[in-house]
């Protein structure tokens, strides 16, 4: 059995033991001939695997009245693995989505850490810094590297914590973000975790 | 007399009246004849306006050692204005620099709103929203454009409250943030104060 989770660059695949990526630009959906569940955000590529028969969509399984309209497929998938946790998914946004006694109680969106490096550097050449992720959250900045990195990352944390619940960090840069949430879990497979308890629940 | 504060893209004058401003680019200094007191965070200009005998460096009568170094002459400025308070000053940047009891406790930067919504729209033309000031701070976002504002607007008001100090904002998008910081002050002319305080007290 084979999970594809797909975005807008590309299909990350996981074979129940390994994960790899392919770029939506040259991979061919139909070189495939096992059957897969997939997720996509993606929704040109999501019409053209309705064509595919071996091509299942997750998505089809899912009660989405529980979320809202415009909420990434991605996000949902996440949500569904737990029903007491803040899950922070660190891409190119950080998406926080909170879930408590097994209710979404909603969530927001925050640039990720790339876009927020390249933010400050277009306000400034003087702002071209780094994070730094040992930053001192206990007290205020001092200098010009911890004024920025406590402007991105103790906002987040103090928001983050102030749910009172178990966090899980997902994405590409969770490990970053897991030198500053010391008490949260990072989780690198949370989407095919989702996707598979929908499965075991539905199919 | 005339007081003026310069930037990386303007001269910004205040005549004890009416403030207006000049670019950098085209506006040229020796046209002035009478005696104007100035800061500069622009580094090529102030060393040209040392030349300059009617243009007076207030920078040279502050004792810059209770801050930081690489802090700019302007953020020091406006906090030469109070003894307890949060200054929240939203420019292209939004510096938030605390001082308690006429100490600097230290401060962040974070990007400014401009740069915030530049930003949501580069990572995904589906996170393209203008943020909502008229939002719900007390809970989570169930919509997209709810999501960003949240994750821009009320990460920075809890920090900002977190103090439990009075509230100053200025800068240009001072307005649109007292939309969220009903509690806050605006001061447009915070820097000049500033700048007022500092001729009283030492020329």
């Amino acid at each position: 059995m084979l999970l594809c989770d797909i975005g807008n660059t590309s299909y990350h695949f996981y074979d129940g033991e390994n994960q790899y990526k392919k770029s939506v630009l040259d991979f061919d959906p139909t070189s495939l001939k096992e059957k897969i569940y997939f997720i996509s955000v993606n929704k040109a590529l999501e019409s053209l695997l309705l064509s595919l028969q071996n091509w299942i969509n997750l998505s089809n399984f899912i009660d989405r009245s529980r979320y809202y309209e415009s909420m990434g497929i991605d996000r949902v998938v996440a949500l569904e693995t737990t029903s007491n946790a803040v899950i922070v998914d660190a891409g190119s946004a950080i998406t926080v989505d909170v879930v408590r006694d097994g209710l979404f109680e909603g969530g927001f969106i925050y640039p990720g850490l790339k876009a927020m490096h390249e933010t400050y550097k277009r306000i400034s050449p003087a702002l071209n810094y780094e994070f730094n992720f040992d930053l001192d959250l206990e007290n205020l900045a001092k200098n010009s590297q911890d004024a920025i990195s406590y402007g991105v990352l103790k906002l987040l944390y103090s928001e983050v914590l102030s749910y009172e619940l178990p966090v899980i960090l997902t994405g590409g840069d969770a490990s970053s973000l897991k030198r500053v949430f010391l008490e949260a879990t990072v989780e690198d497979r949370l989407i095919f975790k989702g996707m598979q308890n929908i499965i075991e629940r539905e199919l």
